[in-house]
């Protein structure tokens, strides 16, 4: 028996205990006539003591020459601390040492086992499993664990049944580029890893189990953006016989749940705001509402503004910062240049402030008269002592660069407290999305969507105009989950392929099984996905998902802590019948 | 909403309640004046009924127009059924209908979906969809899903953590072959779907994480045996500080509380068996011990047999058959050409009948007189009424051989009870195997089992003799679990790389990350990982896994349902920078 007690459980209660602990030696402090040790496992620290007067000379040194991070085992007796550490549990007791047992020794980490630790991120990650000894890489993979247990104990609970999903399916080429896996049995073919268990769920709904869910892996090979991984995870969830309403509802419940057991915070109803509100009043799909700065049109007195920018502007819209009317040109300045860098991509921005003495002053004085700034300041729901920022362009771009700039805001404002959680439904999602690169319509969600009821005709006409019983679950400025009440008809399914661009052969080929599926007797469903990396992020009070994945890659894909991917044998290509064309 | 109720939660109880149901048309049946239609979902069946006096003309001629596996809601009320059926515990109600909808038609099925259906496994594994709606699969698989979520709740609650470990590896050829993943990313190079998440687990050791499990998916490309997957899940589990014992004891609970939750059998102390006991008592390393038939070598009175097949053969070893010295010849006759298939191999099976009448008769009758025969059914513990049953030869062989007699014979006698559980340990491994064909030693459970304390030494002088801290769990007759205790140590890991034909620099380049990561401090440890799709069958009482899998492959790896694997476009290849080379 390795251990009688683990590191973190030790109190006043158990003095005069004889106990064997194992961990790490996690620090050594050295006063000559007594040696301290603090040893660390998963569940705390626990000090050891080692004094002269108590102490065999020999096991003293052998105290001594311990290293960082070795393993060992003692076996001892818990006594009450002379000078208690109330920072820790344990902080009462330590064990006086009576035999020490190296069972492993360990090399000079490349970083410190502390929660601030001198390890950059790369060295981090080549050393992941020293990482994971630090608290909060281990407390977020334990906090993991605990979310996907509760989720799966209230969807259980619910009457909800996991079922696994094949991870060797077929590629399809339309969305994004899958992982494909060889066969060796079947010369010249190939297996895809699943972009998302969709058509499977989908089949199982055709094969009568109503409410399915999984925790699953999920892969897409796109080049990757910051805090995008290869393969991430989602809770996968589909119901047959209901319609949105169903759903939000069930899937509500489950949020709540976990707000509850996780967080513990009661949340009452989600509030629910269509796309397009949430663009005209967030400029954006997922927006943070945890605080206001709503979106506020502009428009002219008269006829025109009377100044080309905005005369110009397809919108002209602003957001109202509370109490700021007080910026410096300075700080103003400093809010211009960051709506202009690249990445957001503004020509610039209009500042009226409105000071506590009730009177205006602004970046364009020259155009609009104090009646005229006041004008504006109605329309935008400003109060003595607010600051006013005014953007005008096309309408897409001007709603994405000023949602840019009123998260940017709350962020400096400190409005986006990690420890309040504000979802949010929108619905009513768009079917279809132009790309503007091809001037082709994509579907927004996927092909399998079905458009709101009396729409299909809509398609030919207006397609951008259709909108989709699709919709997603927003928490403080994320999607967290996203979904549709899927097409059950295979000649709906026909239409909508044909309106993405597929031949009927090539939607035959590729989604041949599920439309063959449609016409046995399929019930009308629906269903929700969450990425499960970014909600724990979330629920954690953090925003980098990698921080809550045990062995994450990096931006090109890498696992740099088992160098992979790697080459393989020749002999291992040969059989799969593959050359390398590079 | 579709349905208040759904189909299996009608009784006496609600008659008189208005209902809405939805589900399918299981069956019609047309008597003219009334129509009765049973409605099925997952829950159950409800009886429809629509009648002349009761139901309007056009009603009536609806449901008349209903075909099999249609997709209807109704709306009607809950009356009294007049002739009762006590099968279904809907049975003692109807719902006349008031209104019906057709939410779905159906072509006719290809086959029945009933319990006992018409369909070949070909068809209902192209139309799995129509499968799943029938009682046995569904049930299996939300069988399997209450399985694993007693999985984890146990776990849980024993403080072990759920850790995903990726997916996207590194191939290492050794073992079974991998399943590749070209990386587009990162040119020429591959990444390996993970045969068990082995070395992740032992990472997740060294990170500190002391107790870790995971319900995962594994990959191995194998020429696919009758009842394999190239895709399986597995139970996998590690510990840190950790003897043999503790594991034996922690994952004896864990089964327990299946045994108990799902079976709601009790179970006491698993027993405990050597590989060497279970080999020379059952000739099989898993042995189903629910029923006697032990093992029992034969020796001579004197020095030799002098029969020629027992005296030249290493072995000669014999089952008895209680109460079956009855047979026929016809019947000992069709024993014998059993063994023969080329499946077993034996040479012939000697007889002896110890009849009621206490006499012997035997296929040995010209070599054993009748007091060496009653020697022999002394040292097999034969009674009176009984058939001994007796092979000789090379001990491997012969072992192989009787065992298959054996488990033959327990299935013909009716002594394998599928609602009888015999969990057994089996214990004390050899580390190593010899492959016959090569002559190389190669590791019997893998490359990070840990050879018995004080046994390193004799990997030169005797590998075959060397023994593991491995151990088995058997239930009745099937390994569903199997673990060992590691190497923790960089220097005995680098020991058995090299008995194991690594060169160094192999050894590094595969497995290089583990070893350093063996130098920071990496504590004892060890684990255990259970084959769910086998362990969910048989506690089921089946042994077919894929009756449990809700999308399983065929044994060409196909999955014929959705026709994958499939070849990919040549765009896709060549971003992959992979040419076919048939």
């Amino acid at each position: 028996m390795y251990r009688s007690h683990s590191c973190g459980e030790l109190r006043e209660s158990h003095i005069d205990t004889a106990v064997t602990l194992s961990g790490w030696v996690a620090k050594t402090r050295d006063k000559g006539f007594v040696v301290w040790v603090d040893l660390r496992d998963r569940y705390g620290i626990t000090q050891l003591v080692f004094d002269a007067d108590r102490t065999s000379a020999a096991l003293l040194e052998q105290a001594r020459n311990l290293g960082r991070e070795f393993v060992i085992q003692v076996k001892g007796t818990v006594i009450e601390r002379a000078s208690k550490n109330a920072n820790i549990p344990t902080g009462n007791i330590e064990v006086l040492v009576e035999d020490l047992k190296v069972l492993n020794e360990s090399k000079t980490p490349p970083f410190t086992i502390e929660n601030d630790t001198d390890g950059g991120e790369d060295l981090r990650m080549k050393y992941r499993y020293l990482d994971i000894r630090r608290n909060p890489v281990k407390n977020n993979l334990i906090f993991r664990s605990k979310v996907t247990m509760e989720v799966r104990k209230y969807l259980s609970e619910q009457g909800f049944i996991e079922v696994e999903t094949p991870y060797l399916i077929k590629s399809t080429p339309e969305g994004a580029r899958d992982f494909v896996v060889p066969s060796r049995m079947n010369e010249g073919q190939f297996y895809a890893l699943p972009q998302s268990p969709q058509t499977f769920k989908q089949l199982l709904m055709v094969g009568g189990l109503d409410k399915y869910f999984q925790i699953v892996k999920c892969f897409r090979d796109e080049d990757l953006r910051a805090d995008r991984q290869p393969e991430f995870t989602q809770i996968d969830c589909e119901m047959a016989f209901v319609e949105q309403e169903d759903i939000l509802n069930a899937f509500e419940g489950l949020t709540k749940h976990l707000l509850k057991e996780i967080k513990g915070i009661d949340s009452t109803s989600f509030p629910r705001m269509t796309y397009d509100e949430a663009m005209a009043k967030y400029g954006n799909d997922k927006p943070d509402i945890r605080f206001g700065m709503d979106f506020c049109p502009l428009t002219p007195k008269g006829g025109t503004f009377g100044f080309n920018v905005f005369d110009n502007a397809a919108l002209v819209v602003g957001i109202t910062v509370a109490g700021c009317a007080s910026y410096t040109r300075k700080q103003i300045d400093a809010l211009t240049d960051w709506v202009r860098r690249p990445q957001i991509g503004a020509n610039g921005l209009v500042w009226i402030k409105y000071t506590e003495d009730k009177t205006f002053s602004s970046s364009v004085n020259k155009f609009f008269d104090e009646a005229y700034l006041a004008h504006f300041s109605k329309q935008m729901n400003a109060k003595p002592g607010d600051l006013m920022l005014v953007m005008a362009g096309e309408t897409n771009k001007v709603r994405a660069q000023l949602s840019a700039l009123r998260m940017e805001l709350a962020s400096r404002l400190g409005l986006r407290n990690a420890n309040e959680f504000a979802p949010l439904w929108v619905v009513d999602f768009p079917l279809l999305e132009l790309d503007e690169e091809t001037g082709h319509y994509h579907a927004m969600h996927h092909p399998f969507t079905s458009p709101k009821p009396g729409q299909l005709e809509l398609l030919d006409s207006d397609p951008g105009a259709v909108r989709a019983n699709a919709y997603d679950l927003v928490l403080n400025g994320n999607e967290i989950g996203g979904g549709s009440i899927r097409i059950h008809n295979k000649e709906t399914q026909s239409i909508m392929f044909k309106h993405l661009g597929f031949t009927p052969e090539e939607a035959k080929a590729q989604f041949g099984f599920l439309m063959d599926a449609f016409q046995y007797g399929a019930p009308p469903h629906g269903g929700i996905a969450f990425g499960l990396d970014r909600l724990v992020a979330i629920l954690g009070g953090q925003e980098t998902i990698r921080d809550f994945i045990a062995f994450p890659k990096n931006n090109s894909g890498r696992d740099v802590m088992i160098d992979a991917p790697a080459p393989i044998d020749k002999e291992q290509l040969k059989e799969l019948n593959l050359k390398l064309d590079l």
